[in-house]
């Protein structure tokens, strides 16, 4: 099987075939027939998830996110970096293809990102509205204690929080990714948070003077309301494990293996 | 002294009485016409803030950040909503007149924000390049003690590094607020990295697909490269300190009383 045979087979079953003109789903390395040895799936090809791929023998790497640090994957800025000349030559070395399923990914039939997260929240039967992934309804419990549960399930030794960790809660909104700086428009997380009355969203990427602001002045002002920045990373990752097990029935033999990108941060 | 008289001021000392003519530097709240008991500067009018204000006897507040969490302050879409609602009402209770110095105080002829931080860090001599605040050459330490250095001077409990603790270091950046976002331009921050040559940025506002990316891939290869996430607030409210004693020769006798709007998170 070839690269392009992986990708359309991909956007065949998540998509039905739809293609996005504009999209930042591209070929960042590698060529379309160039035959694939094994695929790994990851959130982003790190230079430590480049090296895995390499060392399991696989040579086609789905990733989410980009692999040259902005949205597009232009390169042209990158022209006499240090950073980009060392990890392209490990690519180019080692004949990695990636390919990166972002936007496809999202606007499938069941957004694939979210269908991860939750499968690994355990939170299939939680949902709230069955037409969004935004928002669930589960157990009374506190933000503290949903803190640690999210710090277990998906294995984080630290968390921020906005709010008071003593404050109860059930009603939960999540925006993955870089969904929680509102997809173009500052107002929607703090809009869906108000429209479907949850108490704690958890997020991915964040900026303060939003939500940030908006759930701190709310805590402030005695009502319930708490924000869980779990991150872009362990928002998204569990899409990516997901994904693995996804392509199986179409990979025809490949190996597909997930690859955990991991959490950037350290906390000091 | 009235509200105008005192922005009329503020904006003749630090720009010159220059207006830019689309601005986010509003009045929030509160009339120009109104007499001014004191004034109060911090990051962000938050509600505890603005008890604080009430507390001591001041009706203007001079804010960097928005008081209705989006960066205009619009607040038609806050029509019927309770945050909102609470929060005007306590504002409009006291009488608060809350008015925005953001633009103009970067824009000053030394960037106030910036100026604020530096002095508080005591790097007043440690720039790199005399014509921007964004790089500076330090005695060679490592990530880790310089993190240290960075929560002790700022009053943090944990800060979230990428890259390795024990990295050398002595080139610094510094992009505060949502500035390190690139000021419209991803790449910004990591061009600004390697042309510089900085081992180190040290940021506010972070995506996890631009500089994290890059510099999580720079370290990975092992080069001395780390990004130090001090956070918006962290990295902006010591301009807000810092312009409580600038204020003063121009304030008539008005009290000034610098109020720290506090880091939203809690580290669980």
């Amino acid at each position: 099987m070839k690269v392009q045979d992986v990708i359309d087979r991909v956007l065949e079953k998540s998509c039905g075939g739809r293609k996005l003109e504009q999209t930042c789903d591209v070929l960042a390395s590698g060529s379309p027939d160039q035959e694939v040895s094994g695929i790994v799936t990851t959130f982003t090809a790190t230079v430590d998830v480049i090296r895995e791929a390499i060392a399991i023998g696989a040579n086609l790497i789905i990733t989410h996110e980009p692999t040259y640090f902005t949205g597009a994957d232009k390169v042209e800025w990158l022209e006499n970096d240090p950073v980009y000349a060392a990890k392209k030559k490990l690519i180019d070395d080692n004949g990695i293809a990636i390919w990166r399923f972002h936007d496809h990914m999202h606007m499938a039939k069941s957004d694939l990102i979210y269908d991860g997260l939750i499968k690994e929240l355990g939170w299939e039967q939680k949902r709230l509205d069955p037409s969004s992934p935004w928002s669930y309804v589960i157990e009374p419990t506190t933000v503290g204690e949903l803190t640690e549960f999210f710090k277990r399930k998906l294995g984080m030794s630290k968390v921020r929080i906005v709010g008071k960790p003593e404050s109860p809660c059930s009603r939960i909104g999540i925006l993955v990714g870089g969904g929680s700086l509102g997809l173009g428009r500052e107002e929607m997380p703090m809009e869906l948070m108000r429209d479907k009355e949850l108490d704690v969203m958890v997020c991915g990427d964040i900026t303060e003077w939003t939500l940030c602001a908006y759930v701190n002045d709310a805590s402030m002002l005695g009502m319930n309301k708490a924000m869980i920045v779990v991150g872009h990373e362990r928002t998204e990752e569990w899409g990516m494990k997901y994904l693995a097990e996804w392509l199986l029935p179409i990979a025809e033999g490949v190996p597909v293996t997930f690859v955990d990108a991991k959490e950037p941060f350290v906390y000091l």
